[in-house]
């Protein structure tokens, strides 16, 4: 996921984001929205993943190279763990 | 939750991607990103469980009493299921 | 899910975490318990919507229909929230 | 984590499910029992997340280190992705 693919992602969830406020204007039915949230919901987790990924290929593993891996380990643990919702 | 809490939520929530794309543009270390998706992520969340709630408080419960509340139950189940990630 | 569904999936987790158990006193590989221990945790949350399902269809609609429903519901949006992680 | 916290977590777990096995069995009502499925699933959640960090902490690492770090990492985000729910 390159900066322009993270963007692209961004902006459709700030769109679908628009577009749930929208409905709730409308006075859509609840099941409809919720659907939308989720969809929202799970769009962004997927950007998530893919931070989590240029993380590790990119500066967990050069600070390993480096020697210096410990605290990015730690940091990408901590976030592992935070990214799946504790 | 009302249509107004929701709405407040809702704008915060698209604040916040937009916060993310600045802060991709800006190319900011990958794990703070990865705070804020997780935050907008959890907020989007709590929306949806607002609504949850909401229909389960209002349709489900008028469905039941009115004696109809068969289709309503499986679409909230559905919901459910869907809401956590299946 | 009835009670003979609910037992078997039961017992076959049960077998799972046993089996997890032998995996580690061999010192197999991480990423492969790894592997059983997500299928175990996914299995048990498939019994966790299976217990929500019938309490739904039974409890909460009777409630709501003797119109007593206001605490049951209290009491499945709460159950709601935290078989979703909260 | 190591071997023995391992093993006692999982010795713990195996209890709980056969604990709910007998709730079931007894008629509890569904609600005491999906919490405990739910403590269950938490249980086995943080058994996967020491799973996880002791893989960062050596395997990765190591692997890494002796400059053959690319397969590791592609399992370790699998793996990542995969005890996120997806």
């Amino acid at each position: 996921m390159n900066k322009k693919d993270l963007q692209d992602r961004l902006r459709r969830i700030e769109g679908q984001v628009r577009g749930i406020q929208r409905m709730v204007d409308e006075d859509k039915y609840c099941i409809d929205i919720l659907t939308q949230v989720n969809s929202a919901a799970a769009a962004l987790k997927a950007v998530g993943m893919g931070l989590l990924d240029g993380h590790v290929r990119h500066c967990v593993k050069e600070s390993i190279e480096q020697g210096s891996g410990e605290e990015k380990i730690e940091e990408l643990l901590a976030a592992v763990a935070r990214f799946n919702g504790r």
